[in-house]
């Protein structure tokens, strides 16, 4: 069983709770990988160098300047702070965008009705999964940011979360796979003010239910959709928990019945 | 025959001269690898950010924030740029850090008697050459650039040269490998006003020769007393050439005999 775990903004921007979040990573037995969002730094640097960041429904758009800036903070700095950090902690990692053995080939999203530049949507098709089991095999674990390329020499900006089901989707072709989302939630609640209130498993029937009576609503319908179309593809099970409880259950599990 | 190419910042630092030899590079058969030193865009980012840059005998003295720099630039935007271009002109490339699979660990520089900062220096016995192995195994081509770590999770910068070796040395293992020094010179001159008097082959006699004569001087010694180390490390040969001439025999080829 190959475990794909993705973090956020949210974990990489806080030190204490990255570390916190790594040292339970390299602590999972077996195959596994990371996805990691971006977080504010890019953000920040934009900032300090005068790019003016510009956000279209909590989406990032990517002027050639803005590129440029992602692929430092989320290629470079980010990726290879967590590459080291693993390696110390003695998991065997490497740092790959979707550009590195062509693993995640995209191509630009038509700049209408809204053009948000170099953004990139994955072709599942394309990737190289073929490396992905060579990194399995050799007890390599590979860590993803969420910059691709178009395959004609543009690296692209992607979504991290879709990154991260490709990914998985991929890894189920080497083994069975489990996508792990972590958020800042104990997982899909039933009462959004109660933490403990955490649904452990949703199927197709019983989300059909949680969303007709409004328990499921707004920003996790995409997210729980997106989960079945990860079971759709070959995932085992999507799983959705916060950063902090990667080593115990308490979480929800989205399966396909 | 496995070649490992290194190029220096001037190349990195001029987009045209940078896709001519990356052209040339994609075309060369057989099994390579590259290497890319920096170029001036970490010392301007710097500057943007109000970071000081410390130059000691050509050094940059790397303290906390001139690392997160130099990894963002090197590791991040320009390997990742590399990579993609490369895999446009079908070759398929991985960007790789020191840090990624182990493959370059190294420790930091003792601070006496001048202190550089996270400056690491490469520990050969200690590089993950399975990894490489497995890369010419599959067809892809490594581009590393100078970011190594310590293996107790901190990066750190090293000297290019030294990386280009390295991984030359180790690439020995794997096949016979020639170490080719790309600079702005045609090779090893007999009149550094002439830069057609190239001189084809040195040995290590015509070495102790030419340096007796004052025909090679300056900091052409280090680099050719580097070579030997890496033919003594069990490199074939190491060619001192343009990366203009990357697909012609305009070089000098130091030889062991």
């Amino acid at each position: 069983m190959i475990n794909v775990v993705k973090i956020g903004g949210n974990v990489i921007d806080d030190a204490v709770a990255l570390e916190r979040f790594l040292e339970k990573f390299a602590a999972m037995e077996g195959p596994k990988m990371l996805i990691h969002g971006g977080g504010k730094l890019a953000t920040r640097l934009s900032a300090q160098l005068g790019i003016e960041t510009q956000m279209i429904d909590g989406r990032r758009v990517t002027d050639r300047d803005t590129l440029d800036v992602v692929t430092m903070v989320y290629a470079g700095l980010v990726n290879k702070q967590i590459v080291a950090r693993l390696g110390a902690l003695g998991t065997k990692a490497i740092g790959l965008s979707g550009a590195d053995a062509n693993v995640i080939p995209a191509v630009r999203r038509a700049p209408k009705p809204i053009d948000y530049g170099y953004v990139g949507d994955i072709v599942p098709e394309r990737m190289n999964i073929g490396f992905l089991r060579s990194l399995v095999e050799q007890g390599i674990v590979p860590v993803f940011c969420a910059i691709t390329h178009d395959e004609q020499g543009s690296l692209l900006n992607s979504n991290a979360d879709s990154v991260a089901s490709a990914v998985a989707v991929g890894a189920s072709q080497i083994e069975p796979t489990n996508l792990i989302f972590c958020l800042e939630k104990n997982g899909v609640l039933t009462d959004v003010d109660d933490d403990r209130s955490v649904i452990p498993s949703i199927n197709r029937d019983s989300f059909a239910a949680l969303r007709a009576d409004g328990t499921i609503n707004k920003g996790m319908i995409p997210k729980i959709e997106g989960a079945f179309r990860a079971i759709d593809g070959g995932v085992a099970c999507v799983v959705i928990k916060h950063a902090d409880n990667l080593d115990n259950d308490l979480e929800t599990r989205i399966v396909e019945c």
